[in-house]
């Protein structure tokens, strides 16, 4: 199969390539490292990078960014930032590369624990992890020519702890190669609509 | 109580009104009907109708709107309407009526069942109930002074089935006075960060 990684050089970008490339071509993409460079905020700048690729077989997602602060100084600058690039930077990815994929191909996006376990700071995360998921179930009984989507949904994870640790306190961090697991099993497994999550 | 309902001329805000108005005062605020006008999709909007309520112990919100299209028809516009509407507009209520609640007051929500049973052309309406509902898990951690967030995710309505009948085949309809009780178990109880599922 021929595999567009998206965020490829973050933590769990990283993981996916080498969990998919054992079996697999895979191509990577990202704001500021892969072979191509794309912005998912910028739908011209998905289209191009679309046109360059050609077909393929599988979009997988590790990218996107969101705002945490304290519910009271979430401003609405602040949210629509966190829905600009989260979610309708995933939501751009699928609807504007539908044609770029083969019959039975798929999307895997990503969204992360706090859609269900919130933490302090986090409520623009949950909403638009929660956004994603809520497109994924909707969207994948629409997509054509057998075309799937699911979203694997982590916690934190433990190569981000000296980063984020003071945030997650209590929660059960996983390995961005566990992580990287559940985007195999929607790639290369033949469910939709699927949130797999891996905590 | 004093019990502010957002949508109220709408059938399933009547429904609340008459649930809650047994017990409370009901003050009621729409687009184009209820005491008071606002737009939810204007914070000026909004915050004249604080300004004008003065203290609350409870905000209901039963309104909000989001477009229904084929996926290949769901245009990044048609996305960010409903998100502007239906999500933001709730979470401009919530965000500005923060300081108009009493201590212990409470905000309710509104989303619909499609967040986890998706229809044909509702994916964006189950993207949008998907981030309402992560929004109240988020921020029901972090209200200050015990203010609490819930959300009441009815199915389609038995009185909403002569217009949207066809696009909710198989699905079992509730009454707007059912998916009523679940506001008032919102507004009367002590429960925060809930998804009251009416189905």
């Amino acid at each position: 199969m021929k595999v567009l990684i998206v965020g490829a050089s973050g933590t769990l970008g990283r993981a996916v390539a080498a969990e998919l490339g054992e079996r697999h071509e895979i191509v990577t993409a990202g704001r500021s490292g892969g072979d191509l460079r794309v912005d998912l905020r910028d739908s011209e700048s998905i289209e191009a990078m679309y046109r360059e690729l050609g077909k393929l077989d599988a979009v997988v997602c590790a990218a996107g960014k969101v705002p945490f602060a304290p519910l009271a100084e979430l401003t609405e600058a602040k949210y629509v930032e966190g829905l600009q690039d989260k979610l309708l930077g995933q939501v751009r990815l699928v609807q504007l590369g539908v044609d770029s994929l083969h019959d039975g191909g798929s999307f895997t996006l990503i969204t992360g624990i706090l859609t269900e376990q919130p933490i302090l700071a986090g409520a623009c995360a949950s909403m638009v992890n929660g956004a994603v998921e809520g497109y994924v179930r909707g969207a994948a009984i629409e997509l054509p020519r057998g075309i799937r989507i699911n979203v694997v949904s982590p916690s934190v994870l433990s190569e981000a702890m000296a980063s984020y640790g003071p945030y997650f306190r209590g929660f059960e961090p996983v390995s961005a190669a566990r992580a990287a697991l559940a985007f195999s099993r929607s790639v290369e497994g033949r469910e939709t609509g699927k949130i797999y999550k891996v905590w």
